[in-house]
């Protein structure tokens, strides 16, 4: 049997990333970047105050005899706006928070270390001593004309699009986002209207598939479920085929005796695959006229724990994302794991900082059909292969479910030659 | 001035959840329960197989005469379908993996451990003794008719909705999602497909607040930047009052020249706080029209802090969550935080888990002009109140970003009594 890495290894680099395409601004967020972005600017493009106060020549506030330099204000100069004229000796202007600084100024008071009045605003007194540059945000102090700002590769989040707007970029040019095709399989599905006739479950797998799809950030589409004939099948997946991805669920046990892997075989590539794990054991990975697919198995569990382990990486390699797999750390077991399984087992977890340590409580019967057992779940605890007995207290490792993807495939390629080496 | 944690207690406790709607089930990720969710049936419906095999009666299976019992087949059942007829003593029925399992049937047998043949099939020979309920899933075994499987409250991730659709829930009760709208506010900001004219700079703070808003999982409406004049500023928010919340980003300055507070105030019931943080000291908070506003800095960064501190958490109750706040951990320091500040500092960082610590490197030149500064930032380590200079070796607790949120405010509220006691 194959191990989880060795699977995951083959579909990751039989995965291309998809073409690049240009997005406006508002619409990338979660996409990747397809571009350096390089400032053709300074930002800020201009000296501007960090304060409300006023702007002068720092050697016009010191103070004469003791006394605090009396100034005429000679305007003032408003964020988006830019003075009309400069400081001379002995004069100063009103500034706000962001204006430019007028020329002639090289520093800025704040309000609260001045006495101003007059008429007209037309004085101010200096009650503190200023420095060159006091108050002022340089030219460029954030991002230099020339400077690479993002690489190629970024993720776009709320901070990053910040970023490219301040400087300029309305559109963006990103890994499109890929269109993933959800199709069911089996005769004993009914869609989830409908009443349950004796014999029949209702599509979940679907359902399920179709939110863990765009939870990944990629677009979803529900095929329906296609029955167990030849015609059916060959039509959804003609139909499937026009996607970046085709997932199916079900179909795929090696000892199954409906059409799936015949129909399959027929319209592409495909290899069936048992895994060295549980639940999940049978899985396929293949391609229908080039479009990858991973036929995921039928039991509910199976089909969203080997989402998380092989499609869920896989849409993100096709999204152009480096970072493909969850963080796996060291937990805690709160309670004995009592099923043995000779194959690696990953265990539904619910995972919790408590005092010093990651501890993890498993979520009841584990069971390939038991649904409930996802409930709470938030980590999978892997029990290595072998039929180890592990528990409470006993120290495993855990895939952190709800953590962002840290690691690349490269560490993956690095983990399976060490374990080939031990 | 006010600490962060009063501003959040006082903003939350004038937050209401949203009404309550029904969404198909396909709309439904992300979204919050509305009412629980008791199973009206048993899952699985009906016992059945577990494996592909053979169904039969277990005392069949007993060798007789050390010779494994040879047995009739009857016929077959695949999944989805029922069989015509019972099992009856001598005979077995081929039986696929979901199929319900025949009356007269108390257990399976899986077809590796057996031999079969004849010209139809019609025999099987039983090679090892198997108990009562070998392979059979029982009725109710995950779900119990009158159970109850969600509560109110309960977050829809892709396995809540895979249990939704299982119990046949086309449509799910979920409190609606929130709509968001985004308001710049100051006469030097442009937008980002303009030139840049002297003393301007780019509409930054819309776009980010725009994906903030969509990652927070509400919808944003960017309704552009208010020019610094009484109708400009009342046309804005008459229209931004018409959403669920109202971010306004510039213009809170305490010290500021400008009209925006004015005409907050003429609007509706505002509040302005200097709260005890950096970035981002000043902050607004109240209604227009009964629609809740936060009035966030102008810097970016500060913008990009408060809008994490506050306005993420207030999305979140609005839209029915319980868990509004990000983690705290403690970090080690990897480097000095030269800066020291009399107000918190919430100081942009990287943490990573290594050798068995949560590491903290922080991002460069703080300043809230600086959004540099939020690049690779999935954290913010938290120098407390009072000028305390921190070097590299410190441990301090940092706000884990891209964890999901765990705590409830009934917490925050906890920790806040706690800090007035001491």
């Amino acid at each position: 049997m194959m191990s989880v890495e060795e699977a995951l290894l083959n579909m990751l680099s039989n995965i291309t990333p998809l073409s690049v395409t240009h997005v406006p601004l508002s619409d990338a967020l979660g996409l990747i970047l397809a571009e350096e972005v390089i400032a053709r600017e300074n930002i800020p493009p201009f000296a501007n105050s960090a304060m409300d106060g006023f702007a002068l020549r720092s050697q016009d506030s010191k103070p004469q005899q003791n006394q605090p330099p009396h100034l005429r204000v000679t305007g003032g100069v408003a964020a988006g706006y830019i003075a009309h004229h400069a400081i001379e000796p002995g004069t100063a202007m009103r500034i706000m928070t962001g204006a430019p600084v007028p020329p002639g100024a090289d520093t800025v008071i704040q309000v609260e270390l001045t006495r101003h009045g007059g008429p007209n605003g037309d004085w101010v007194e200096i009650l503190q001593e200023v420095k060159p540059g006091n108050n002022i945000r340089p030219v460029g102090e954030d991002m230099r004309s020339g400077q690479t700002i993002l690489t190629t590769g970024t993720e776009l989040g709320p901070w990053e699009i910040g970023v490219l707007a301040t400087l300029g970029w309305a559109t963006v040019p990103v890994v499109r986002r890929a269109r993933v095709a959800i199709l069911g399989t089996g005769d004993e599905i009914v869609d989830i209207d409908q009443p349950l006739q004796p014999g029949k479950i209702r599509n979940s797998n679907s359902y399920l598939l179709e939110a863990a799809v765009r939870q990944a950030g990629a677009e979803a589409y529900r095929l329906g479920v296609a029955r167990d004939t030849v015609a059916s099948l060959r039509e959804k997946f003609a139909e499937a085929s026009q996607y970046d991805l085709i997932l199916t669920s079900g179909g795929v046990s090696v000892g199954d005796f409906d059409l799936v892997k015949d129909i399959m075989a027929e319209q592409g590539n495909i290899s069936f695959w048992r895994i060295n794990m549980r639940p999940g054991k049978p899985v396929a990975f293949g391609d229908i006229s080039e479009t990858p697919l991973i036929g995921l198995p039928g039991n509910p569990v199976s089909s969203a724990v080997t989402f998380e382990l092989f499609a869920r990486p896989v849409i993100r390699k096709l999204q152009g994302q480096h970072n493909l797999l969850k963080p796996q750390i060291e937990v805690t077991l709160a309670n004995d794991i009592p099923d043995r399984a000779m194959r690696r087992h990953y265990v539904r977890a619910a995972v919790e900082w408590h005092a010093g340590h990651f501890v993890a409580r498993t979520t009841g019967n584990q069971g390939s059909n038991i649904m409930t057992s996802l409930l709470h779940t938030n980590a999978f605890v892997i029990v290595p292969e072998g039929g180890i007995v592990t528990h409470a207290g006993d120290t495993l490792t855990a895939l952190m479910l709800d953590w962002p993807e840290v690691n690349s495939w490269d560490t993956l390629d690095l983990q399976q030659k060490t374990q080939q080496e031990e």
